[in-house]
Formats: structure tokens, C-alpha cells, sequence
């Protein structure tokens, strides 16, 4: 494992992108932020629905979900739509169930009562990690709807157990890397992704050997890596919401 | 027909909304322009392919077409995707015709030589008027990705015949007014749409009587607003893409 | 604009194809029209439902709404049929809505109460203008449905407020013309539709540039062709009902 | 098995319907023929094109298919359409392949060379026994469109091996009848449909018990029935084409 | 009609090939049955659900479907799956509804109370008749869940009045054959397919001329067959269900 | 972290359930597998196609896929088939984009030529794991298949770089345990999958909260519970495939 190659944009290996959060970013949402990692912007729109789906009416237990899209030329080669297709592939159905499970793991659902949150990720320009930034970004947006709902007195107070956050980390040249790029994604050997809460603890673990099948000890070097990248970004979400 | 009553933001009844079109917005389309007509915001991408579709090969000729679509919560309340209902609905299909066709009203087919210009129009924020936003944001996000072809060489000079803008009037109680916002189309009597070029010339003209059918009169007030409208919006695309 | 050429089958520029109307030409539908114009055949069918839509349930007023589909051989060559492809085409979709728009705009749906009429549009043979005389025969056919209603007693009077009738207009070398056939409409450089009530009435207008964007004057010159058209329509539609 | 009930409209058991070919119904196809059974009236079009489907390129040989579809308001309450359902139902994708089977059992392909005819069976009203008078039809439109291909010197001959129609028979009350109405048809005990040639061949048998299983005399009382049913309509078909 | 000619695995042209029934063949369906006739394989599990379709609801009668489905390398060549192509083919719906009807025959529905038994028949291997195999094997798994039924106290008997087989038969080079497999099925000139109940009587009766039409005294003989090998499945099922 | 309850089925926390392999399950498949883990039962069928996708012709490099499907009635209660739905849900598309990349994770894809195995995994009853039984039974039918093409002189030797093996692993009460049934799985707090090669180097790894956020420490026995599991797997698949 080599440690001592330069990354494309001179980042060191377990350094973060710039990072911004954009509140209120569209106005008729009750969470709105664009959220920027480096060139990957997603637009992350929190709708509160003061009902919840069929199969759990009557439970007084709330619920949070997600959609996920691409615009076609969010990328460097424009995609065509799913709508034009006329179905969801099995990507993108990944990335929506995987992005509402990690709200979930940090909300609590009983104490929402009968709301829904639907959380809409619209990637506007994809230079990888879009998945991890979506999480990252609907934390911000369900934290403002959820803000709304408290000063609306609709809740008594804001029902996350704690935050999350998410991260890609991979190897690529040998190397395990914090926050690929789109350029660094495409040459990795190893490709995971983490979803970690504030307090250190994992939601999600996805890692997939693209080239060669990995050891023990790059699995370790790559945990390592998703639990500091995701404690930064829990501190930038604080600040963000003005929480510290 | 009365002519004193006040607009819902204060407009005189032959004003359009403030408007600006934000070039470069994204950085990988050949041409992209987010355009402003008050609070209606929409993405306009513009992607060149150095190829034709299959039936129009070895004519010699260019093709330019447009997708549209809205983001879930672009509007008051949420919508469902297109993707997750698995078929576009008939206003969509509508409308990415309407803004094709318009677009290749003033288009040099011939000039283009087989290269193919494929328009997104994303709306961001739906506050009426998308579909004429978007034609009148697409015209400039098109002449970006032409001037790219130009400067690449690949085109000898931009392949237009003329300019085109398009704008959404109607009839509210009795009164004609232009470029009407979401608040004031939902009240609309009669509704057009007016697609005309920088000389003057109509492309489009489609009206409807969405409450009481309208007379000669009406139709004739309604035709000399959507002239003076799009003839500022010429304009200004002039100035976005500093030709004046 | 020359005035002079002839037509290919030898009309004057502002004349009609001859038209007729069928009454009772299937034995269920609760209105039943054959409408030729020229050797353009449409079969208008209204089908009467006791009840409206769910969105309407409790609000005392119908609803009238239309379906249209051209026979796979109504045409010079044959077309796929929609079943087959498995969806309707942006053009069906379009059309459907047009239809059922018109009539809409001449009913009473108040005086209708909660009933439903479903206008089957089918094409058997087309010759150009297919939506416009889909449009003139729906019309009679949901006339002899609300006849029945009255009949058995349900509607206590006919519940129009106009009559409604529709016809297309264009610019074919450079000549306005009335009611294109097919071999017109292909060669045509702008291409109008007009929806006019029995009154005079603008319920409709869509025009398209085909080639070149057309002029002011050019606009009204259709324009007063298809108030003509549409004038000569609504009397022959009487003398079908025998009304006069 | 009871034999003195009197039918709905007065036929003996084994009395067909009155029937009639109306050759060249529409103008463009290049056979059309509205058959009529009693109340049941289908348009059959042949269309010929000059080439096979992929899978028979080279092969030297013809190909004869169909497609069958109802219009909403054929029948007693409007169906819905299946281009709106977005597919086809089991029942029509069943007809279709029955009728395209039954013709091309009296076809000679070779002789056809490389040319494909498609039967378009569009039921315009529906009395009972739609697929049957579709088949017996489409007989005659497919002729028509041979003899179209004669005459223009692009086959020899016409390339049929023998004729072929198609009844309905069906036991009610006990009574074994042939060519059921629809209203006879929806009191059937059993409920059979035979393909028959001219020449007295069985190409179909297709019989269901639909409330009680039936014995081996009733199964040959409906085979006899059918055959008489089908040598009378070999008869009005050669009549209708003028080969008699 | 010769007789003489060997069957290519050395039966009788009356004679079926090897069958047997493995009930509880996996451990949660309320009735399962692996049927193998031959080298054809069908797994049939009939599942209870203590409710009926909306359509029936209060009516006091019971329902009995079935679905059908080919593993995709159940034949020898891979065929796509039916859930990839997103819809069933027709000939899948059409075997679906044959097995539903067979078994509704026999089944006293007014018995069996509001009760739906759903049948799958899934092919895990083909060699021909697989439809056939599918109802007759589907017999037994509805005897099975309807006797657990019984145990439980739901239903007071096994609501059957007769049971029900089912066997292909055709012709093979001028001889009619019973029980074809793949290799006879695929030379077959003509193809029947009989379902009959134990009592000898007639279900259904579903006869093809693949290649050339066929005589009265060939279906008389297919007939015979046909109630020949339905009489000893007959006999099997009994004896598979310990009843004799 | 307690350690000292009882299994529902008697097993010890890091204990695999009874794992069986049946080769040559059905007749035509290449390469055909019955797995059994304790009541999971999945039939993996290998299919050779001497071919490679569209997007790969003339790479000389050979391609491995899989499709996933469950029998209706494989689980407790019926599920509804996708066929019927007319869609992949997203949980089948991400176990058969699993199951494919995994395989491939250990197969020379160069040395294979220009040939495509495509893996059939059909659940036929379904007690938890079905997604990797069907990794570990989809390696024993791959590895038979590539031994026939060996055998018939395609492949000069096994084309596979090392063998792949899948368990699941969970905590449930606190407790780490290896190879959850579905009793089981249903109660887990943390649900992981590990994909791991015969030498212990990872291929996948997947793990999700389903109720508690995890914590390193958990993290690391899941880890090494996988690694034990999936050696002994390697062992077993050894052994079947008699290469020990």
C-alpha cells in the first residue's frame, strides 16, 4: 500500500472536498439546501406531509423517504431520463432506499407522529459521491422541515436521535483515499461507502472490490477513513444549522 | 373589458416580470443558463452531439430537441416524478415538442451540418410560466453551445436565422395581462402562449378558454401584448449574451 | 401571398370539403355520429355513465370527456396501433384533451348534475383535419345523448350553452386556405386549428410554423377563415340535428 | 338435451345469422371488407407490404398476421381501451394469433415470396361471435388484397390452398345451437368456435365447458353443427367474391 | 394414417409416459405437488387466502386461479424471463386462465365460502405438455390445501364434484400419438389438448392444424385418445392421493 | 455484548446451518445446482452462450450476469410474481447486480473468450440467506459449466482466479451470530452480507442498522464471523465439486 502519490486535485489522501450547505435554497420547500462537495452539487428538498402512508396509519409513528435523480447532464456525457425510459433502475432505487434507511436510523419516528418527510435529491452536477452528499445535504433540510414543524407547534421538539452523515472512501493506486472524485472513483480498486451518525456510530457499510478483492487490513484503513471523514462533516452540518 | 384593477405584485398590466439569465450555470453542458422570469427558475442545458438520430442520416442536416421537466417540489406542493409514475404525462410531451419546434423555427438545420442539440429545461421553482421560460432560456443556452462549436471550429458561424423568446398572456377578470404568474394563471379566463422570433414573426400561438369562450377583440389585445413582450425578451437575450 | 392557384381537388381557397353526419350509425353508444368531411370519416360515439369522476363526487356538476384513435389502416400507409406500442402518444394525448375541452366549454355542467358522457373519437379513414371533424361530430353525438337524457326524463332540457364546431386552416404556397386535405396539409408552411362556438366564439387557437414564421397580417387572415369555416359548420350541424 | 325452445330472434338451431361482405369499405387499404353477422359488424383491412419480419428474411417465403381490437363503445357498456390500459389483454393477444393461424393454414407462403399481409379485424359493433366473423372476414379482405398483387404482376397466382371461415356453436338450455348472438352466448353451457376450410378441414377446435363438463355426444352435435355452419359460409364468401 | 412408426423413446403411440406426484414438496405453500411426466417437470403450490377478489365479496362463493411461469433454463436454450420483459406473453395468460378454468370446473365454489386458492405452476424443467402436466398436478395440490382445510375445520368436506386431468395428444407423421413430448410436439402436424374429469367428460377441447388442416375421423381419433389418457391420470391421482 | 443465548433452531452463535450442493439438477442447464442451506433452497442454473453483449463484441473478453427470482409461494405467506407487477422490484436488481459482480470478482474474464455464462438463481423456498446461497451455489454451477466447455475443448483450463463463497451475519439480542434464518433475521438489529474469496479477501461487503446504529467493536466481530463462514463455505464447495 502505497502512500506517497499526489490526488488530482492536491488533496491529501484523507482530506475532505470544500463543503458548503445552502439553506433555503428554493423557496416553497420546508427544507430546502444545495448542498456542495467540491463540484458534486444536490439540491435536497425536504416536503412535510401531514399524513403518513396507508400500510401505517393508526401506528402515530411518522415516516421519512427519499427520491433520488440525476439531471441528464448533470454528468460529462448527458444520460438519458429515467422518466423517458419509464422506470427507475436498480441504481437509483439503491440510492433511495439507502438515503431514506440512513434518516431513518437518526429519526425518531414515534415521536414525529403522523407526518411523513419525503426528501427530494436532485443532483444539478455530479463529480462523484453524490449518494453520500445527498445523505449528508437531507440531513440539513429534514433538520430545517422538522424546524418548521417546531415553530409551527406542530411538534414540541425536534425528533432526531442524532445526525448523520455519509462518505466515500476507496483505494485507488494502492492507496485508501478520503472523498473520491469522480476521476479517483473511476480508477479505484476498492469503492465504499459509510453512513455514520454524530456519535461515531456506523448505518451503513457498502464496499465493493471493483478490481481485486481486498484484506482485512485495507477494510481497516478504509473504516478508519469513513469514521474521521464523517466526523468532520457532522461538525460542518452543526455549524451549518447554527448549532454550535 | 376593464383596465384599472391592480396586480397581485404590483405590476402594470402590460409588464413582465424581472428577469435574468445566468450563463455557465453548470459546468459541464456545452451551453447552460438558469433564466429567472420573476420566482420561475429554469435550468436550461444545452448538450452537442456530434451525431443525428438514425432517420435523419446522411442528409446533411442538424436536429435540435428539447426535454422538460419539473422538480418534484419545484411547485407549491410536492408532485410526483415522471420516473416513479413510468410515463411522461401528455403536458410534458406537449411542451418538450412545443420547445423543439420552436427552437428549430429559427435554427439553420442545413448550417448545423449532423450534429444534434439536445435542450434540458429543468425547472427549479414553478411560479407559472415554465414552458415560455423555458423557450426564451433555451434560445440562449443553444447560441452558448453553437458559439462553443464556432470557437471549436467545428462550426463556421452560429446557425441562426433569428432570435426566439416566448411569453404567457391572459385574460383575468376582463383584463388582459401579460406574463402572467402562478397566481394569476390559475385565475386566467383565457390563456395563451406566444412564441415569436426577434424579427416579429409568430412561431407558436396557442390559445384556450379555460372559463368563457373570448371574442375577435380579445384575441387581438392578447396578440399585440405577446408582440411587446417578446420583443423586450429579445432584448434582453441580446444583453445575456452581450451582442449589443 | 398569390391568391390565384388552384386547389388539388379544385376548391376555392375558402371552401369547405362536404361534410356529413351519420346519426345512430352504431346501435349502444347513447349517441352515435359518422362524420365524413371529404374522405376524412371519423365515428363520434357518446356513452352516457350515471356518475363522474372521483375527483368530482358530491359537487352536483358532469363531466364530459373524449377518447381518440385512428384504425391502424385509416391511413395512406399503416400505423402501429397505441395498444400495441403500449402507451398514447404525446399527438393522441394532445388531441384527446382538445376534444374534450371544446365541448366542456359549451356545456352546462352544472345543469348536466353528476353524470358522466365519454365522446369516443375513431378514426376510419383520414384525409387530413382528423381532430377538427373529431371535434364538429362529437359535438352532434353528445347533442342526441343529452336528447336521450332529456328523453327519459333525467336532463330536463338540452344542457349547451353554444354549439361548438372546428376546422383547420393553413398556408400553402404562400395561400391561405380552408379546411386542408392531407396532400395540403403536408406541403403546408403554417398550420392553424380553430375551436368556434355557434356564436362566433374563440374556445381554441393553435397555430404552428411548419417552415417559416408567419406575419401579423398572415395571423389574421387565418383567422378570419376559420370564423368563416367555422360559421358554415355550426349551420350544417343544425340542419343534421334538425333544428332549423 | 331438450330441442323445441324457440331462439332469441326466431333462427332455427342450426340457422345462421343473416351475413353480408362490404368489399372496399375504406379507400386506402389494399383489401377492406365490413362483415356483418346479424348485429356484429368488423372491419377487416389487409395491408400489404413488400417485406417480411426479420426473423424470415431470405427464406423466400410469405407472412399473413392479424390484430384485433373492439372499439370502447362496440358493445353494450363502453370498455376501456387497451392503448389507455397500456397493454393488451390475454383474450385480444389470443384472437389476434387464432386469426393470423387460421389464414395462414389455407396460404401457400412460398408462393407469396418475401411479402408480409397484415389483417387489421377493428369490431365496430358486437352482437357475439367477433373472432369468428373476423376470421370469415378477413378471408375476404386478404383475397382482395392477392388479387390487388395479381393484378399488378407481382404474384402469379393467388396464393391461397383453400378457404377458410370460422363459427360459433354452443349449447343453452341444453340445446346445441349455431352462431350465437351475445346474448345467447352469455347463457352458453359450452361454448365452442371451429376454423373450418372449404374444403371441410378442421383447423381450430376450440370448445369450454363453461358451467358443466360436457359428454362425447354433445362434443360431435357442436362438430356437425360446425361443419354445416362453415360449408354455408365458404358459399356466401365465394358469392361475395364473385367466384360463383 | 399409418401405425407402425416406433415413438422416439419407444412408447405406444397410446401409451403416456412415466408420471408421479411428490406432495409437500417445499414446506410452506397449504398444498405442493411436484408433478413429472417424463422429463417434465412442474412444481404446483396452491395457496389459501381466507378472502376473495373485490368482485365477489358477500356473495357466500369461493375462487380459484392460477398462474403459470417457465424457470428461464427450463427448456434447452435460455428464454428470458417474463419479469425482465416487464409483461406476460400471451400464450402465458392463456395457459394461466386454461388451468384457473379447469379447476373451477370441478370445484363447487358455492362450498368452498369466501376462499381463494391461488395455483402455481412453475416448470422447473420442459420436455413437453407442460400445460397439461400443470393441471393435472395442480389437481392434486388443490385436493391437498382443500383437505388441510378440512382439518383445520374450515371447510366441513373437499369441496370437488369430479376431479380433473389433463394430456396433450397429436398427429406425428400421419399417426396420432398420445402424450407428446418435446421432440413429437415440435413434428406434430396437429396438436390437441383435452381436459377431462374423471366422470369422462369434457373440460375443454383445444385442437390446432399446425401444418395441415385435419379430417373429422382424425379429431374423432385424438378424442379417443384424449379420453383415454385422461382415464388412467385419473386413475394416478387417486392413487397419488391415497384414495383408492 | 451477551453471548449466552440460545439459538431458535439449537445452532452455536458462529455455526452455518446444514449446507448441501446437488449437481446436475436439471437436465439442460450447463451447469445446474440445488443449494440447500438448512430450509433455503435455491436452483442456480448456468446457461453458455457462445457470445459476449452488443458492447463488448471484439474485446475477447467473456462475460459473466444473474437474475434472482423468488417462487411466489417460496416464503411463509404468497408474494406477487414480478411478471405479473411487470417490473423488477429494486431488491431484486441489487441481489442480481450482486450475484453477478461477485462471480466475476473471481473469473477471468480474458481467459474465458468471447462467451457469456448467464446464472439463473431461483429461489424455491426461502428461510433467510437466499441471496448468498445463491453466491455460493452460483460459484459450484459456474465452475460446472466452465468444466464442460473444458471438457469440450472451448476453454483450455477453469477459467476462475479463485473460488467465492457468501454468508450473512447479524446481531440479534445483542449477540453476534453467523448465517441468520429468517426467524432470525426478522429480529436483527445489524444485518450484514460479506462476499469473500476462498483466500479471505473480500468481494462485497454489506451492512445495515436496521434498528441501532453499530459500533466499531461490532463492526469487527461481524467482520471475523464472516471470514469464518465463508472459509468453511470454501471448504464445502470444494468437497462437492470433488476437487479435494
Amino acid at each position: 500500500m502505497s502512500t506517497d502519490k499526489e490526488r488530482f486535485d492536491g488533496r491529501q489522501p484523507n482530506q475532505l472536498r470544500p463543503i458548503s450547505f445552502q439553506r433555503q435554497f428554493t423557496r416553497y420547500a420546508e427544507g430546502s439546501v444545495l448542498v456542495c462537495c467540491g463540484e458534486t452539487k444536490v439540491l435536497c428538498n425536504a416536503s412535510v406531509e401531514e399524513r403518513v402512508p396507508p400500510f401505517m396509519r393508526g401506528e402515530g409513528r411518522g415516516w421519512v423517504t427519499a427520491e433520488y435523480s440525476m439531471l441528464p447532464r448533470s454528468t460529462h456525457t448527458r444520460s438519458m431520463r429515467e422518466a423517458a425510459k419509464g422506470k427507475l433502475s436498480g441504481r437509483t432505487q439503491e440510492i433511495q432506499r439507502l438515503i431514506g434507511r440512513s434518516l431513518r436510523a437518526v429519526t425518531d419516528l414515534k415521536a414525529m407522529g403522523e407526518l411523513t418527510v419525503q426528501i427530494d435529491c436532485d443532483v444539478l452536477q455530479a463529480d462523484g459521491g453524490t449518494r453520500t452528499a445527498s445523505i449528508t445535504g437531507a440531513y440539513v433540510a429534514l433538520y430545517d422541515a422538522f424546524a418548521g414543524l417546531v415553530e409551527k407547534g406542530v411538534l414540541k421538539e425536534i425528533p432526531f436521535k442524532d445526525s448523520v452523515a455519509a462518505i466515500s472512501v476507496g483505494i485507488v493506486d494502492g492507496q485508501p483515499l478520503l472523498d473520491l472524485n469522480y476521476e479517483e472513483d473511476s480508477k479505484a480498486e476498492v469503492d465504499m461507502n459509510f453512513v455514520i451518525t454524530g456519535s461515531g456510530k456506523f448505518v451503513e457499510v457498502q464496499g465493493t472490490a471493483e478490481e481485486e478483492p481486498f484484506s482485512v487490513e485495507e477494510l481497516d484503513a478504509l473504516r478508519d477513513l469513513g469514521l474521521q471523514g464523517c466526523a468532520q462533516l457532522a461538525e460542518m452540518q452543526q455549524e451549518a444549522l447554527e448549532l454550535k
